[in-house]
This record gives structure tokens, sequence and C-alpha cells, in this order.
């Protein structure tokens, strides 16, 4: 993992902090993971700001839960008068999943009209796998070569980034992602198409055949790339002519991230934020099969769906069935309106659009300086930078990268990093981050660079 | 599935309820199955009772959920309290996971010593396979024949019971369950040991070895079966022979249910509800080597997790990891907590143990009258009873059983069947149910018995 806390190190922690670390390592298992050289131990948070025992206040320029930031007075409501009046699954009638399930499809395409909720974004992907497999009949998915998409068997088995001891699973096969910084961006999203072509025709040729594209309608782990907007349509075009289906992941991009409502907007040229798109038909149009949704979804509430169109499901639910106990249950959709209708009485999305293009000023301002500073990517508040041996200008640094992360961290600055080389800053803030929020992270940044380059 | 509303019939519900069917069929996926031939609506819940929106008041005499009662204060008040506080994953340090995990860790076997978070009993049991076959280095599970252990791709292919379309897993085997009612209750226990043995031997024959014996601490799917009491002691001494392990499932009979804090103890005689165990060596011990929660772990808040010993899971999570955004978040735990304090305040496994044996009596006195029931089955306030042809005692019969399930729920009372044949009817209120709502149940089955019989 970039950027995780060694344990064998003796990290300048208060007593408090020291205590509990010990504390922490008697009780959960060994899977589990801290962030920076000095963990950050928080108490509270607001906006897109954490604070520690001691008051200090962490700017939060990392977590992509959150979206509507830390601690949202309106999910607190909505979720207190749930709890207080009622709390059971799927198999009541129930008018909250109903009419939230209208309010979220109608930000969709006409087309994808169906949800079915779950409870994480493994959860919601698994589903989405087992989903095209059953629809297809075809057993192939593909997906990028540093791709994370969960962490339940099937999804861990989609997610190269987990590293060697993870095996992929069984018919997965991956491809090279796009490369803002390294491929002509000319030729990027025919080469990425070309790619997923060579890929589904090896898996018809093994008679696997393809069953799904799977991919972050951002890239993600990959490095952040979400460049060349249009590449995902590009190669969803390809899937369909293999018979497979597209599955957007939207998880990490949906919701407003990205400057648009979902992600895979950006490739699609399909409708914006709040309004229901156009009738399309089904198969042959490049918008996904198959959308997953997750993270920001509940502000931090677990609730995750998967959204396609009725036919789609249809043999599937009929003959598979699937039922997720809390998936759907109403406490989880009072969080997921509450999010919703901040998403779009604040309008988020373009929020995300004007602050992430004032922060990728400000990054591209500061690579005039620092020539670690290799290239900005941007999409909304989804922002990579990667950091390079200003030596050789393109080639990744990965130790760089981890100093710019704990020396921000040292001035109470939220990020981590990202990328198949660990090089690459990962600027992912709540998206309610403002104005005195970026011009602290962009000072901030500086300091640590300047004093990096000292 | 059993109970299961036919949407292609026209129950008689009010004009809004049939509204709300509609919409329902038009966003909810083809997966999503409604309870009773005609569906409950309901809009709040307190203790074991839920109400629709005419105000009528129904007795929850299935959900095991809520295990401390439906819209519990305390759960409100520490969630919100904590909501407009912070919420967010377990890469910062945080208090309250690590105080929780110490309480919780103190209700198990010394042993048993650490924790892993997730969302979800199916993620909880997709992890714990992953864990005892990375420990074991072994591949084959063996669960009982019309076992439920989850919906993710993994969990669902330990789970038969979800029918002939839904595949089993590779390397996934079963075992006829033992059958309280058919079986010689002398040699049940040793009967079931030799099909685990059998089982063993042909994985290991066939080069797979035995990874887990995956069972409910009381077998729920299987028809509710909780006897003989040990028999899983004497199951996992088969596995431990083969170098398997013993998961216990503990999703349904966790906190509280069964009478003792975990179900696993009816079985080994370890020690009760909330105080540490005995120190006990690794693999020798009859007790389980993966303890699964969910369910009722946050009254409803998406919560679960894998309880293990340190050593088994350390491979694991410093070489493959584990990470679940959602998993140990601050507020699930906050639910948590509210939970386990309760369930120790008020001894709640006490409460099931002596609630759930008067319910057994007051059945068992029905089934003098009623030669439909054929057996009753008891731990805690887990009850199952076989409904039989009457003129065929030993003769499973469904349809009667679903008479029974929909004739209560006309008087307002909510059960439903399981087993094989789905002629058990499932009776597992919150662990709260009092006196007033034991005599409101079987004087309501009394009179849906009679009028069956008119």
């Amino acid at each position: 993992m970039a950027n995780g806390f060694d344990p064998d190190s003796s990290p300048d922690l208060s007593p408090e902090a020291t205590d509990l670390l010990r504390r922490r390592s008697q009780v959960l298992s060994s899977s589990y993971r801290l962030f920076y050289s000095e963990p950050v131990d928080v108490v509270c948070g607001q906006g897109s700001h954490l604070f520690d025992a001691a008051g200090n206040d962490y700017l939060d320029v990392y977590n992509n839960v959150p979206g509507i930031g830390h601690s949202h007075p309106r999910v607190t409501e909505y979720v207190s008068a749930q709890l207080a009046t009622l709390n059971t699954h799927t198999r009541y009638l129930t008018e909250a999943v109903v009419s939230y399930s209208e309010d979220l499809l109608a930000t969709f395409p006409t087309a994808l009209d169906r949800i079915t909720y779950a409870c994480s974004g493994s959860e919601a992907i698994d589903l989405a796998v087992r989903l095209a497999r059953f629809a297809t009949g075809h057993r192939g998915v593909i997906v990028t070569a540093n791709a994370y998409h969960g962490t339940t068997e099937l999804s861990a088995g989609l997610s190269p980034s987990l590293g060697e001891n993870n095996p992929l699973g069984p018919d997965v096969v991956t491809v090279e992602a796009p490369d803002g910084f390294r491929d002509d961006p000319a030729t990027a999203s025919a080469e990425f198409a070309a790619r997923i072509r060579t890929a589904a025709e090896d898996l018809e040729e093994r008679g696997i055949g393809l069953a799904a594209v799977l991919v972050d309608s951002v890239l993600s782990s990959d490095g952040v790339q979400p460049e060349p907007a249009g590449f995902l349509a590009e190669a969803a075009t390809v899937a369909h002519e293999f018979g497979g289906l597209w599955i957007a992941d939207e998880v990490q991009p949906g919701f407003g991230r990205t400057g648009t409502m979902w992600g895979f907007e950006r490739h699609t040229g399909t409708r914006g934020d709040t309004q229901p798109g156009p009738e399309l038909p089904g198969l042959e149009a490049p918008i996904p099969d198959i959308a997953v949704l997750g993270k920001p979804m509940g502000n931090g509430m677990p609730i995750s769906a998967v959204v396609t169109r009725a036919e789609l499901g249809e043999e599937f639910g009929r003959r598979v069935r699937y039922f997720n106990t809390f998936g759907g249950n109403p406490v989880s959709i009072a969080a997921a309106r509450a999010v919703l209708e901040v998403v779009r009485e604040e309008d988020l999305p373009g929020h995300a659009s004007t602050t992430g293009a004032a922060l990728a000023q400000g990054l591209s301002d500061l690579a005039q300086d620092f020539f670690l500073l290799g290239q900005v990517r941007q999409a909304g508040l989804f922002l990579g930078v990667e950091v390079v041996d200003p030596e050789a200008p393109r080639a990744a640094d990965p130790a760089r990268a981890s100093a710019v992360v704990n020396g921000l961290r040292d001035r109470r600055v939220l990020i981590s990093a990202s990328g198949p080389h660990a090089n690459v800053l990962k600027i992912r803030p709540p998206l309610v981050f403002g104005a005195a929020d970026t011009d602290r992270f962009l000072t901030s940044l500086a300091d640590t660079l300047a004093s990096l380059r000292a």
C-alpha cells in the first residue's frame, strides 16, 4: 500500500496516541494499515476538515466518502429520525426506498432504470459481475492493469493493484490503462480500445467470451487517469461488439466528483446531473450497461447500488435471486437521500468543476517552479499529479511522492499517493472544498516542495 | 423462497399500498421479493412490534436483526452523536473502534483475539473462507445441504439453499444436516461427524484438502436444527484432524439469541456471555477457529466482523491485505456499542433462554391439540416447528406451513418458514420479546390452527 505506516517504526506521537496504537494492534487483525509515517488520530470532522484530540485542524484533501462534507447535519438529521422510527429490510413495503430510487434513477439515462442495493462497493461490484456473466453467458472480464474494484473474493480477483499475493480471478484479464503522461493524446483512446479488442479476441478464442469491460469512470488506482475524455465510450463500443457489457465503476467518480453527476458522462456526453437523460436504445448505445455506486452515496453510511436496465437483470432476478439484509435499509437510504438533496441543492458537480479547475491551475503554476511535479491531471475534484525525478522528467519517483505526502501530513494537510508506481499524488477532497481550502492546500504544498528542495 | 409474495396475484391491499407496489416494481430489480401473500407495508417499529400506515400493530416474531428491539433509543442516541462528530475509516487512529473491539473480544474465549470488520454477513463469510484457505493451504469447504451463508459470489457458492440456478463454488461440498425430527438423537451427533469425515476424506483424495467446515451455530435454513447440542464440537474435531478449520457462522445465532452470547457455546461448553473465556490452546481445542458475526451486531446498522486467532490471520494480513472502506467505521461501531451494552445490561441471553423456553412449552402444548405441529425445536429465542401432514406425522407439509404463516400474517403476527421442505415455522423474534408478546403469539397461533382445521 502506498503511504502506509510502518508498525516497526517509532513515530513521534503523543503518549495517548502511542497507547492507542498499542491497544489497536492487540485487537485488530494484521490486515489493518494506518496512513502516514506518523498516523493521524482524529476525533471529529466538519466540512473538509478533521480535528485531533488536541484540537489541531487537518485539511482533508483525500477523503471521497464524505462528499457533502464531514458530519453533515442533514445526514445526522435524516438518519436519526429514521433510526427512531424504523429500520428494516426490503421484504416489507416501505415508501422511503421507492421514492429515493425514483429520484436517483432520474439522474441516469432513461435506459438505466432498475436498482439493487447493497452495503459496499465490493458487494455491488461482485453482484454486477455476476449479473454480467449471467446475462451474457460469457465469463471473461477485462480490467485495467492496476485496477482496484473491491475486497470480496470475486472483486479482489478483479483488483491487480492488491499485489502479487492476491490472485486474479479465473477468466479475468488485464489491459494497460491509458497513461495521460506518457501516451500520445492523439492516439491514446484508439490504442486503449485496441488493447480491449485484443483481450476480447483472446477471450473469445479461448472459448471464455467477454462478459464485461469493468472500468473506473476515472481510472483511480491506475494513477488518476481521466483523459482523454471519451476513451471509455470507444472501449465500450468494442465490448459491445464482442457481446460484452460495459460496467462503469462509479464508486469513486460518482455523485458529482468529476464535475458531472456520473463519471461516465465525461465519456459519453450523456446528460448531466439532476435531469433524466434521453431515451436511448440498448446495447448499441455507448452508455454503461451497469453502473456501480458506492462510497459517497451515504456520506459514510454503508450503502451501495447496482443500476442497470430492467431486461438485463430480469432473468438473474427471477432465477438466481439476490437479497441483501442491510441493502436498501431505510436508515442507509435516509443518508443517501440527504446526500442526493445536498448534491443537487448546492450544485456540487458544478462546484467540483470550478474548484477542481482552480486547484489544477494552482498545481500547474507550482509545476513551473518545482520540476518534480511532472503532470497535473484533473476531472472535477479528482486530481492526480505525477511526481518525477527532476533530472529525468518522465521517471516516476515514489520516494519523492511519499516525501510530499508525509511533508503535507506534517503540515496537517491530508492527501495520498496512487498509481502503479505509487508516485501520483491523489488529491480528492470532500466536494464542499472551498476557496480558502484551496489556498491553504496550495500554500502548504509550496512550502513542502520548497523544504524538499532545500 | 419460502413465503414469498406472488407478484402475479392480486392481493387485497389498500389503494396506497397497491400504488406503492406498482412504483416499487418500476425501480427495484426483479431480484427483490416481498413477504406474504399480502405484503406488509410498515412505517415504524418499537420493541417487538411493527406498525403500518393505518396504525395497525404487527407482532414481530421473525426479525433477528433488531435484537435489542426496533428503534432502540440507545442506538439512535449513539449513532446520532457519532454522526454529528466523525465518520471515517480505519486508516486513522480512532478510539471508538479500539475500545469496542476490546469489549467484544472479552465475550469470546481468550484464544479468539483479533477482529476484522466488514459491512455484511456476506462480506465477513467471504473473508473468513479466504482466510481459511490461505491459512490451511487447502481449498475444500464443507457446508450443510441446505445452508445459507451469503450473497457474494463466494458466499452464494456456499449456499445450496439458494437453489439449483445458483451454482455451488468449486471445491465446496455438502453434507446432510442433522434432522432433529427424523434422526435418532442417540447417534445423530456421531453420524453428522461421520458425514463430515467422509466428505473430508473425499476432498483429501481429490487433492483439494479441507480448508474449513462452515456451519451455522444453530442450523437455520436447514430447518432450525439446534440439537443435539455438542454436535458441532464433534464435527470440528474431525475438521481439525484433516487440517481444516471450524468456521462458526454466528450471523444469526450470535449476540444472545440462543441463550448464550455465542451459539457455539451450546456446543463447546465454553464460557457464557460477558466474561472472558478460559485460555485455550490452538487447533486442538474444540472452539471455533473463526467466528463470523453480523445481523444483530448493530441492530440494523450495517456492520459485521470476523473474529479469529492472531496467528491464523497474520500471514494473510501481511501478504494479501484487506481493507473495507465502511468496515469498522465509527458510526456503525457506535450502533454496535449500544447493542453490546444493552445485551449485557438486560441480560438478553438469559431473557432469550427464559422466553424461548416459555414459547417452546406453549408450542408443545398446542402440538398436543393440533397434529400438524410435528416437533418443536428451540435454543433460546430461535425456534423451529415442523408442520406435517396430520395423517402422515413425519411428512413435511409446506402447504400447511404456508397457510399457518399467512394465517398469522392475517392476524398481524409475522413469522416465516424454513428448511429444505419449507415446512418448518421459523420463530425468531427480537430478543426483547416479552411475556405479553408470547401470549399474543400463542393465542394467534391457536386461532390460526383452529381456523385451518375448521
